[in-house]
C-alpha cells in the first residue's frame, strides 16, 4: 500500500469512528503534513482519494471538511429479540422468487448477493487460467479431486497465517464454492429435527438449508453494529439443546455488522463452555474498509471447534465455485461427505486461482475493490438520505456491499419489492432474511456495483414508492 | 469414421458376437474385399487395426485369425438372488480405505475409477478454456451460476438428440459432476428410511449415498451380460414400497452389463405400471465398442419418470467436475436443490466445454478413446488368461474400461487388495460393491491405462497371490 493510501484510510477510520464529526473542518494541509510527517503531496493525494471516497468535501478557499453524509445521515435500525423457542423454516419459495428477479439484465440489481462484475480481475484471472493449465500435470486432474490442488491449499494456508490463524494444509477441504462448504459442515454436526442457533436477521441461504435438512432455527437476535446478543445466546444454549451455531462474525449478511475482538472472545468462551461447534461464515472476510483485518472467531480456536469458511465468489471470482472450509476436528468427515457429493471443485479452476494468488497482485485488487464498495456505500447514503422518508433507519457498516433499511412501519417491503420489479429494479425484501418471515418492512439493498445517473434515478423511484404506502 | 475402422467395427462385432470363432480364419484379403464391396487395402488397413485392437493374429503364409483369448478365455461370473428384503447400509469406511490407497502414483491402478489421463485431450481442452474464457462476458459469471451455461445446454441437447432423445435444453440441469447430479436426484424422490432399488453388484459411491441420506437398499442382481434381472425387479416393484430406481442401463459398473432395447423397454414398462421414478447413471454411455451407441431408457421416456444423469469426467475431462442431469418432471426441483447446495459448477469451465464439443473434435477423440479401451481390455483379458487360475470367471464388456473378476471361492478379496496392495498394485475388492458384503472372491480392474510392461507383471504379481489361497 502506498503512503498517501495509508494516510486516507488512517482519516477514514477517524471519520467512521466519530472522531471527526460530520461538517467538521480536517486538518489544513501543512498540518497534516506536519502531524504525519509525510509531504504536503502526499497529503493532498489522500485527500484527492477520500475526497473520491466520498468522505470529504472541498470547500472553495477554506479547505477540506467532512462530508455530512459521511457519519450518518439517517439513524441506524433496532432489532430487538422476539422469538424465544425453535421454528420450522419453511422460506423457500419466497426466496426464489426473488432469486428469478434477478435474471433480467437491465434490471437495476439492488437485489443482487454479488458486486459487479466489473469490479474483479477477470482478465488478469484467464491469464492465469491459461497459464496454469498448461502446467498442470496430467496425472493432478484426477489426484487434485481427493485432496485439492496443493498449491492452492498452501497458498491459504500463508494467508490465514497472515490474518493470524496457523492451519496445517491438510485442514482445509477445498469445496464448491463457501455455499458447499456451508452445507458440508452442518451435515457434519447435525440430524434431522437438531435446532441450530442463527441469526436475525440471517442469510437467506441459511434459512433455506436448514429446511433443506430438517433442523429448527434459533434464532439469535443481530445488532446492526455490533453483532449477536450474547446475552441471549448464552440463555438459548444453557436451555435448549442446540447442536451448532452458524454465524457471521464480520460484515454480516445482511446487517454488515461485525463482532469486535472482545465480544469474539465472549462468544468462543461460550462455544467452549457448552462444547458446540460453530460454522464460521467469514465470505466477506476480505471486503472490509479498516486498515487491519478483522480476526476471525476461528483465531482464537485451540479445540478445532469453528469450522471456517471461506470463498473467492465475494471478493476475486464470482462464478469460479471455489470456496473452502478450515474444518478443525471435523476437516476428515467433511471431506469424505465431499467425496460422497460432489467429489470436487474443478481441478484446473483450483490451479488458476492457485497461480493467481502467487502472481497475480491479489492484494493491490483488494485494495482497488475495498477503495471502489466503500466509495459507493458512501454514493448510496447520501442517495438514502436525499430520496427516503427521513424515518428510515439504515446501517452503516465497516466493510461488505450490503446496506440494510428499515422503513416506516406502515411499508410492506414484498410489496415495494414487488413494485419496484415493475420499474425495473430489485432489492431484497426483508421477511427472507427470516424464519418467523419479520423485518416487513425491511429490505437489504445492494452497493456493490458503481454509482451512476441511473442508481440514482432507482433510488428516487424507490423513495417515491415508499412514500405512497 | 474412415470406410477401415467402420469395416473393423464391423468384423470385432462378429467376433464379440462369437459369429467368428476363437481360433477361427477370417476371412481372406481378397474374399472380405469382394464380400464388402471395399478395395483390397482398406481390408488391410482393417486387419491391422483388429490386430492392433488385439482381436485377430496373422500367421505367416495362412491369413489372419481370431484370437483365442479374444473370445473368452476365461468363463462369465454368474450373479443370482440373494438378499430378498431391505438392506441398511454401512461401505462407507470400506471404500474409502481403497480410495485412500490409490493416492500414490507409483500404484499399478488397476484399482482406479477414471481412465489414464493419457487418454485425453487435455492440451486441445487447454485451448478450448484459454479461448473461451476471454470470449466470456463479464455479466455472465454470475448469470450462469443460476442456468449453466446456455451454450453447454444446447451442446448436450443435440447430442441427446443424435442419440435418439429429444430435449428442451431447459430440462437439463448442469452439476458438478455427475456425482453431484446423483446425489440430488435421489434426495428430491426420496425421504429417509425410504426403499431404493439398486443393483448388485452397485457402484460403490450409489451404497455411499445411500448410506449418507439414511435410505434402504432392494438389490437387484445384475446378470454380467444383460443386466438386471427383470423379473426380479418386478417382484420386488409389487412386494415393497420402493420410491425409487438407480440403475446403470449400459456398460454397469462394475459388471460393465448393458440392458438391450427390448429388456429397456420391459423396466421402462414397469416404472410406468408402479410409477416409480428412475435415476439412470449412464457416465459410460459414449464408451461403446460397438457401432452404434446404446439407447438409454431415457429415449423411451414419455412421462418424465427417468433422471438420466451424465458426465465428462469418463470420456474428455476428468477433474473438470461437469456433469448434468435431464430430469424429466423433476427438472425444476433438481435445479432448486442444487441452487441451495453448490448453486453452480465452475462458469469458465462450461464455457470451455461448450467451446470445445462445438469445435474441438469431440467425436473424434471418442473414437480414438474406444479404440484404446477395446485394445487395452483385450490385453488384460489376455494377461488374466496366462496368469490367473483356469478356474477364474471374468465378464467381458461392449464397452467402459472394468472388468470384473470373480476367483475361486477360497480367495478372499480384501486379503488380496491388502497383499497386492504391499507389492504396488491396487484393486478394488468386491464386498465395496454390496450393501451385503457379497462378492468376498470378487474384484473389478480397471484397464483404461495404455498395456505396458508393467501391467503385465502386474497380472502375474496378482496370479501369484491368487494361487496361494
Amino acid at each position: 500500500m502506498k503512503r498517501y493510501e495509508r494516510l486516507a484510510d488512517e482519516i477514514a477510520g477517524l471519520i467512521r469512528s466519530g472522531v471527526l464529526a460530520p461538517g467538521e473542518r480536517v486538518p489544513s494541509v501543512r498540518n497534516a503534513s506536519r502531524i504525519y510527517g509525510v509531504s504536503p503531496s502526499t497529503v493532498f493525494q489522500a485527500y484527492y482519494l477520500l475526497e473520491d471516497r466520498g468522505l470529504i468535501l472541498a470547500r472553495a478557499r477554506s479547505g477540506y471538511f467532512v462530508r455530512e453524509h459521511a457519519q450518518r445521515p439517517l439513524p441506524e435500525p433496532e432489532i430487538g429479540p422476539r422469538s424465544t423457542g425453535a421454528t420450522e423454516v419453511d422460506v423457500s419459495d419466497l426466496v426464489f422468487s426473488v432469486l428469478d428477479s434477478l435474471k433480467d439484465p437491465n434490471t437495476v440489481p439492488f437485489g443482487s448477493a454479488f458486486p459487479s462484475p466489473d469490479l474483479f480481475p477477470l482478465a488478469r484471472l484467464a491469464r492465469s487460467m491459461a497459464q496454469s493449465i498448461r502446467a498442470l500435470p496430467p496425472h493432478a486432474v484426477i489426484t487434485d479431486m481427493t485432496t485439492g490442488n496443493p498449491d492452492l491449499r498452501r497458498q491459504l494456508a500463508l494467508r490465514y497465517m497472515v490474518s493470524g490463524v496457523m492451519l496445517p494444509p491438510e485442514e482445509l477441504v477445498i469445496t464448491t464454492g463457501a455455499m458447499e462448504a456451508l452445507n458440508l459442515c452442518l451435515q457434519v454436526v447435525t440430524e434431522p429435527g437438531d435446532l441450530v442457533a442463527i441469526e436475525a436477521p440471517a442469510f437467506y441461504a441459511t434459512l433455506q438449508v436448514l429446511e433443506r435438512l430438517k433442523l429448527k432455527a434459533v434464532e439469535i437476535p443481530v445488532h446492526p453494529r455490533d453483532g449477536i446478543d450474547l446475552g441471549i445466546l448464552a440463555d438459548r444454549l444453557a436451555q435448549l439443546p442446540i447442536k451448532a451455531c452458524w454465524f457471521m462474525s464480520s460484515f454480516q449478511n445482511p446487517l454488515g455488522a461485525s463482532l469486535d475482538a472482545e465480544k469474539k472472545r465472549r462468544l468462543y468462551a461460550l462455544l467452549q463452555r457448552h462444547q458446540v461447534p460453530m460454522i464460521e461464515d467469514d465470505v466477506y472476510a476480505e471486503l472490509y474498509f479498516g486498515i487491519q483485518p478483522p480476526r476471525p472467531v476461528k483465531s482464537l480456536d485451540d479445540e478445532g471447534l469453528v469450522m471456517h469458511c471461506g470463498s473467492f465468489s465475494k471478493c476475486l471470482a464470482p462464478g469460479y465455485r471455489v470456496g473452502w472450509v478450515a474444518g478443525g476436528r471435523y476437516a476428515e468427515q467433511i471431506s469424505r461427505l465431499k467425496l460422497m457429493t460432489t467429489i470436487s471443485p474443478s481441478v484446473p479452476i483450483q490451479a488458476a486461482l492457485a497461480d493467481y494468488l502467487q502472481h497475480g497482485g491479489y492484494d493491490r485488487h483488494l485494495r482497488k475493490l475495498r477503495h471502489a464498495l466503500e466509495t459507493q456505500q458512501a454514493s448510496m447514503l447520501a442517495s438514502a438520505a436525499r430520496h427516503f422518508p427521513p424515518n428510515t433507519r439504515v446501517t452503516r457498516p465497516g466493510g461488505g456491499y450490503f446496506l440494510w433499511f428499515e422503513f416506516p412501519q406502515q411499508v410492506d417491503s414484498l410489496q415495494l419489492f414487488q413494485q419496484a420489479l415493475a420499474q425495473g429494479i430489485s432489492l431484497a425484501p426483508g421477511p427472507i432474511f427470516s424464519a418467523t418471515r419479520r423485518f416487513g418492512n425491511c429490505a437489504r439493498l445492494n452497493y456493490g456495483h458503481p454509482w451512476d445517473v441511473r442508481s440514482e434515478q432507482a433510488m428516487a423511484v424507490l423513495g417515491r414508492i415508499i412514500a405512497s404506502f
